[in-house]
C-alpha cells in the first residue's frame, strides 16, 4: 500500500561525525530503511569520518549493532547494506588521511557526493576548505549543514559566507529534520490538495495556532553547549518557526525549491518584532528545578549543567523553556496569534501544531443539545506522527439531537499499515536528488535570526532570570497567563 | 455510548391502518425499540385500528410474530409491550364500533392523543371528521398524515383543507419519514455545529449536488396506485425536495418548528420552474423493462402492473424513474445544478446525497504526485446511514509527496457501536412530544406541488413516452447525458 519507492542515483554520502549519536542513531538506521526499500543501489556509498582511529570492519560492527536493535533487520540485507558502509579517520584541522580519503572519493568519480557535517559548527569552515581544496566541491556535490547555524544573525553569516566560499547557496542544505515529517507532508497535501481548507485558512475564520515541542528530558548530556544557546535559538528560532512557516504561507505557485522557500521567507519578514518595548508581555521564559522526569525524581538544571561539565556553576540566566506570542503582520494572519511553547522537563514528550479555528457565530441548538467546541487541526509530530480534525457530530442513536466533538484521523497510515517513515529518511534521499525544497535557504536562516536577536537583546537587557518551573509540569504558570488572558487555553488533549 | 434516552409523555397512539404493511413493518417495532429503551411508560397505549374483526389478543399475535422476527426481541419486554397494545374494529365510513373506540379513547384523558393515518388519503377526511365528531381533536390530540398528500397542489388543498376543519395546522404532522433519517440529523449538526462547512456551504466552493433514491424492486403490490402516481409525485415532490431542502436552506435561527420551515419554505420558493419551456433538457423520464432485479430476471413494469391490477394495459405513460436538474434562483446558489434522480429496479439501493466540492483553483503538486480529485461529503441514508467525507491526502510513506484521495467516516456510529435508529422511531416521539420541526408544515407541501405540478403538465402536453430501460441497470442512458452534458458524472461509488 505503499508509493512503490524509485531508486535514487548513485551517490557517495559522507558523514563528519559518523561515530556521533546522530550519525548512529538517526542517519545510518534511515539508509538502511531506504536500502532495505530498494532505493538505495549497489554501487553507491556511506562513508563514516570521524577523529576516531577504525577501519572498516570496526566501524560496520558499531552501525551493525546500532542496525541490530532497529525494528527492521533482514539479516541478509544488513550484510550487503553493511558493504556499502567505509569509515576514513579524520581530523578536521590535521592533514593526516585527507589524501586517502580523497582517493576513496576519486574511485567513484560519477556518483552524487553528499557531505554531512554532523559535527560542532565551528569545525564546518575547516572541513569545506579541505573539501574545496581537494576539488571535492565540484560538480554533483552538496553539503548538509546540520544546526545550530549560528548563535545569532552575525554568526550565522560568518558560517554561511565561509562555507558559500566553498559550496555555492544550491549546493548547500541546511537541513531542519521536522520539515521532513510525514505530518508536515500531509500539511501540504491537506492545505492544497483539498478545496475545502484553503478558504478558511485566514484570519476570517481562524481563531489561532498553537505549536508546542515539549521534551521530558533535560539538557543531559548536551549542557555545556545548551547553556551557551537557550531554548529560543535551540528550537524557536529554528525548528518551531519553519513549522509555522509550513502553516502560515501563502499557497505557492508549485512545490518547486524556491516557490516554497520564498513563501515561507515571506513570513518571517512578516513576523511582528518582539523587543524590549514588548518582550515581558510577549514572551515567558523558564528553567527548570528538580522534580519528575519520566517517572523519577530528576534533579534541576543547574545540577544537570554541573554534572555534564567541568567548571561548576551556581547560577545560569539560560532558558529551557520559551513561551512567546507571535504575530504575523499581512492580511491573511492580521489578529491570528500563534503562540508558541517548547521546553525541557515538561510533562510529556510531545509536538503538535494546533490550528483553532473561530467558533460558530451562532448556536442554532437547544442548550440540552451540550456546548458547541471549536473545530480544532491537530496536526502531531511527536511521539507519534498523524493529523486529528476536531469535529462535531450528531451523537448516533434515536435520542434529540444531541453534539458530540470527535477527532476525524485525516492521516490514515494505520489504516495502510505503513510504518512512519522518520523525517530523515526522507530529507537524505532529497539532498541526493538534489531537492532542496524541504531544506532551509540561507536567507530563510537570516530571517529567523533578525527576528529572534531582538528577543534575545530584550531579555538581556532586562537583566530577569528565567522563571523556575518543576520539572514533569508544564513551565511557569506566566505560560499558561501567556494564553488564558486572552481567553485562550494551552491544548493539552494529548491523549487523543 | 448512547445519549440517554428520556421518557416521553404518557400518550394514546392510534394507528389506522394497524394492520397494514406500515404499522406492522415499521411502526410497531420503531415504538418497540423506544419502549425498550425506557422512553415509552406504562400508561401509554398503542391502539390499532383497522376493518379486519380483531381483538386485543389476535392483534397482539400478530404483532408478536412481526416483533419475534426483529433484531431486539428481550422476551420479558416483549410481553410488558405488548400489554399497551389494543385493537379495535373501525370503518371509516361506518357508524359501527366508534361509540366504544371513544370510549376507550375515554379512559385516558390525560393522555397525548395521536392518530396516525396509515391509510389510503381518500379516507383522513372521513376518519378526521369522526373523531371532531367525538371531541377527539381537543386538548392534546394530533394528527399525523402519511404520503401522498394529495396528487397536484389542488387535490393537496382539499385534503389540507378538510384535515383542517378538525384539526390546526399545529396539530397536523405531515411526515416525511427521509427527515427522521440519522443521516439528515447529522447533516444538521455538521453544518450548523461547525465552523468549517458553512462558509464553503455556497456556489463560491460547491460545484454541484446529486441526490439519488434508487430501488431495485419493482412496483410490486403497489401497481395500481403507483400506476396514477409515478415516481415525481411518489419520490421527488416529497422525499427527495425534502431532501433538497435540508442541504440547501439558510441556516435557522433556531432549530424551533418555524424557523427551519421557514427556511425549507424560502428554498421551495426560489426553486426555478421547470415547465413547457425547457422541461426537455432539465428531465428525463423513464420505465423499466424486464431485465435483472436483486439477481433474479424480472418482468417489465407493465407486466407488473397487469399483475397486480385486475384491469389489464398494454400501455402506460407513468414514468417509474426521472432525472432531473433543478436549480435554486438564490445568491447561495446560484448556478449551482441540484441532480436529482430516483427509478424502481436500477442497479443498486442507495439512497444518498454527494456535495461536490470546486476543484482547487490550481495545482502546486507536480504530475507524478497524481491527479488532484474533487472532494466530496457524501451523506447516505439508505441501505445504511453514514456520512464520508472525501479528502486528499499525502499518501503516507517515505516516498516522495503522492497524493491519495480517501474516505472519512464522519457518523462514528460503528464506533460508538450503537445501532443506527429507524426513522420512524425519533419520528413517533416528536409528535408525542408536540416537536413538528421534522414534519412538513402545510405551506411546504403546497410549494413543493406549486413547483411539481408545471413539470406535470409539461410531460403530459408533450406525449413522449417514458424511456424504456432495462431493469437492473441505472437508468434511460438520457439521464447520464443530462449530467454528462454538463461535464459532470452520477456518483457509483457506493461500495464505499
Amino acid at each position: 500500500m505503499t508509493a512503490p519507492a524509485l531508486p535514487v542515483d548513485l551517490f557517495d554520502l559522507v558523514i563528519f561525525g559518523g561515530t556521533g549519536d546522530l550519525a548512529v542513531r538517526k542517519l545510518l538506521p534511515a539508509l538502511f530503511h531506504r536500502f532495505v526499500d530498494g532505493q538505495i543501489q549497489p554501487g553507491s556509498r556511506i562513508i563514516g569520518v570521524a577523529r576516531e582511529g577504525l577501519d572498516d570492519d570496526g566501524y560496520r560492527a558499531q552501525i551493525r549493532s546500532a542496525l541490530n536493535g532497529a525494528a527492521s533487520k533482514q539479516g541478509d540485507q544488513l550484510d550487503t547494506f553493511l558493504k556499502l558502509v567505509h569509515y576514513r579517520p579524520l581530523d578536521a584541522r590535521k592533514d593526516a588521511g585527507w589524501d586517502d580519503f580523497a582517493k576513496l572519493m576519486g574511485e567513484y568519480p560519477d556518483n552524487v557526493r553528499v557531505f554531512y557535517l554532523s559535527t560542532s559548527p565551528d569545525l564546518f569552515v575547516d572541513i569545506c576548505q579541505r573539501l574545496g581544496g581537494y576539488g571535492l566541491n565540484q560538480g554533483k556535490s552538496r553539503v548538509v549543514l546540520e544546526k545550530p547555524i549560528g548563535k545569532d544573525l552575525a554568526s550565522a553569516n560568518r558560517i554561511n559566507d565561509d562555507v558559500g566560499r566553498v559550496f555555492a547557496e544550491s549546493q548547500t542544505y541546511r537541513i531542519d529534520h521536522y520539515l521532513g515529517k510525514e505530518t508536515v507532508q500531509n500539511l501540504l497535501a491537506l492545505r492544497f490538495g483539498n478545496a475545502l481548507f484553503e478558504p478558511l485558512w485566514n484570519a476570517g475564520h481562524i481563531d489561532h495556532v498553537q505549536i508546542t515541542v515539549a521534551e521530558t528530558l533535560g539538557v543531559e548530556r548536551r549542557g555545556p553547549y545548551y547553556d551557551h544557546a537557550g531554548a529560543l535559538r535551540d528550537m524557536v528560532q529554528n525548528h518551531m518557526l519553519q513549522l509555522l512557516c509550513m502553516v502560515a504561507m501563502e499557497p505557492p505557485s508549485s512545490l518547486s525549491p524556491d516557490a516554497v522557500r520564498d513563501e515561507k521567507l515571506k513570513v518571517l519578514h512578516a513576523l511582528k518584532p518582539i523587543n524590549e518595548t514588548n518582550a515581558s508581555q510577549l514572551t515567558v521564559r523558564g528553567q527548570y528545578r528538580a522534580g519528575v522526569g519520566e517517572g523519577q525524581s530528576v534533579p534541576g538544571y543547574i545540577e544537570d549543567l554541573n554534572s555534564s561539565s567541568k567548571s561548576k556553576v551556581e547560577h545560569s540566566s539560560t532558558e529551557t523553556f520559551v513561551a512567546l506570542k507571535a504575530e504575523i503582520a499581512n492580511w491573511r494572519w492580521s489578529g491570528v496569534p500563534f503562540y508558541l511553547r517548547t521546553g525541557k522537563r515538561l510533562a510529556e514528550r510531545v509536538s503538535e501544531i494546533v490550528v483553532a479555528f473561530k467558533p460558530v457565530p451562532h448556536s442554532i441548538f437547544t442548550a440540552s443539545a451540550g456546548p458547541l467546541a471549536q473545530n480544532r487541526l491537530v496536526l502531531r509530530l511527536q511521539p507519534d506522527e498523524g493529523v486529528k480534525l476536531w469535529l462535531t457530530i450528531k451523537h448516533p442513536g434515536p435520542g434529540g439531537l444531541r453534539l458530540r466533538h470527535v477527532p476525524l484521523d485525516m492521516s490514515f497510515a494505520e489504516a495502510f499499515g505503513v510504518q512512519q517513515p522518520d523525517a530523515y529518511e526522507r530529507l537524505l534521499l532529497d539532498v541526493v536528488r538534489g531537492n532542496p525544497t524541504l531544506f532551509m535557504r540561507r536567507d530563510e536562516v537570516e530571517a529567523a535570526w533578525r527576528w529572534a536577536d531582538p528577543i534575545l537583546a530584550a531579555w538581556a537587557a532586562g537583566g530577569e532570570s528565567p522563571r523556575p518551573y518543576t520539572s514533569g509540569t508544564w513551565g511557569p504558570s506566566a505560560a499558561v497567563a501567556l494564553i488564558e488572558r486572552d481567553g485562550r487555553t494551552w491544548d493539552e488533549d494529548f491523549e487523543q
